[in-house]
């Protein structure tokens, strides 16, 4: 919950924060909000993607220079068009593995990693690589979700059981759908120092119309109901619970429903 | 996430809340220490029990007239020793039935409900009854918990079950132990407006010894134990999950371990 630019040493801004947490009305605010970093940084974001969290880095610390790398080439091709295409000069696309990494140790200021861990088997062993390319006295943030944080009103034992497809189809491929809760053992483990965790809860009820829309359905469920078609070839549910657990999932967007999930963020410094 | 001093009107005071959300110590700085009533108004504490909450009420208004009431006597009467011992001479104690109260209609500025709506099987009907004793422009205050809402690392599926227990139970009871996440709906359907329900998350890890100890050990983990007999004697669970489950949640109090927990405070008005 430390932003990364001057005001870091003397904490967070409150007034910030609490525009994140409570009047968030976009997942962009209530994660990245609060990150940005001082004018001509070195910064890594290790695991770019398609470039979905690249802009907001590049917007919200103009001066830096960020580093995006991704072990998909086609991911990172997409990520620089999408970079470049707004207007974006201050990043630097490279393809990349994150246990072996084409970079000195101790060159970045500063690392960003987001719903990457998720995904890997060994996120320790990822941490532990990324902490020999930082400077000392330079933080790592780590950003991840966590579906075992989600429940809703009206509660549905089927829709939880079609999201846990989701979490078992991840652990299957070597992922971890519930790694959010997990990041203080995890950096703790990498020997990172002044780890702070600060759940970003997402609350969606109907007052929060935009929330209902961008987050419950189009984000969420949308997810979830993604996964129809593998969840059922993989024999972890049938047809007529995964399409209930759905339409419960959909109930909670209703005038009075109410939906529940946590991400998780982390900073820590290399000592 | 109001306050209901005059800084009402204008909205909260974020550094008050973000101290609430990031570094709060104790339970009662996180869920009390937004709610204070200005001088003069007329509070009605619905539910008082022991007071454990009227003594933070009552310290956060001193210049406020509370009427604290419950519906067992004895609880009343332990309430009142323990507020006047502590000094306060701010409350006024009363028993009372909550469907049933003893005061004229639009007698009160603003009601408090803490920790009351789980044990009622008529939850709606409560708020109804409330806010007919209400002024127009009136608050209501409401805190409840969500056992739900409980995840952990290390994840432990007896741990969960046992949880499960004190759910059903309360169940049981004609309770409701995951309410907190109802407040929207529930305050809606009693047709107050100005709906805003805060989740409060109470997220310990290891760098939070203070909430090891006071929350995940001394208050959660405590509150399960004590069921661990008419648990069993219900049938709900056998002997050997039980204890798995509470030695799992014991677990979650060491060096690598996190505990999550969310409680909602809603405020909303009369019109």
């Amino acid at each position: 919950m430390r932003s990364m630019n001057k005001k870091y040493v003397h904490g967070y801004d409150p007034r910030e924060n609490i525009r994140l947490q409570d009047q968030a009305s976009t997942l962009v605010e209530l994660l990245h909000s609060d990150t940005s970093y001082p004018a001509g940084s070195q910064v890594l974001e290790a695991g770019c993607g398609t470039g979905a969290q690249t802009i907001t880095l590049a917007r919200n610390s103009p001066d830096a220079h960020i580093t995006s790398i991704d072990i998909s080439e086609s991911s990172v091709a997409v990520a620089k068009k999408r970079i470049e295409g707004a207007g974006f000069t201050n990043v630097s696309f490279q393809q990349g593995d994150i246990f072996n990494l084409p970079f000195e140790p101790v060159t970045f200021d500063h690392i960003f990693v987001c719903f990457v861990l998720e995904h890997l088997a060994q996120p320790l062993e990822a941490l532990n690589s990324l902490k020999n390319l930082l400077k000392v006295g330079g933080t790592i943030t780590v950003i991840e979700g966590d579906h075992g944080s989600t429940y809703f009103y009206p509660d549905n034992d089927a829709a939880h059981r079609a999201i846990q497809c989701q979490i078992e189809l991840q652990k299957r491929t070597g992922g971890n759908a519930n790694i959010g809760r997990e990041l203080y053992p995890l950096l703790s483990a990498a020997d990172f120092s002044s780890i702070n965790v600060s759940p970003r809860m997402v609350y969606v009820d109907a007052s929060k119309p935009q929330l209902v829309e961008g987050f419950t359905k189009n984000t969420f469920t949308a997810m979830i109901e993604g996964l129809r078609e593998s969840s059922i070839e993989a024999g972890l549910i049938d047809e007529k619970t995964f399409d209930e657990g759905i339409k419960g999932l959909y109930r909670t967007t209703g005038p009075d429903g109410v939906f529940c999930y946590t991400f998780f963020k982390a900073t820590a410094i290399k000592q």
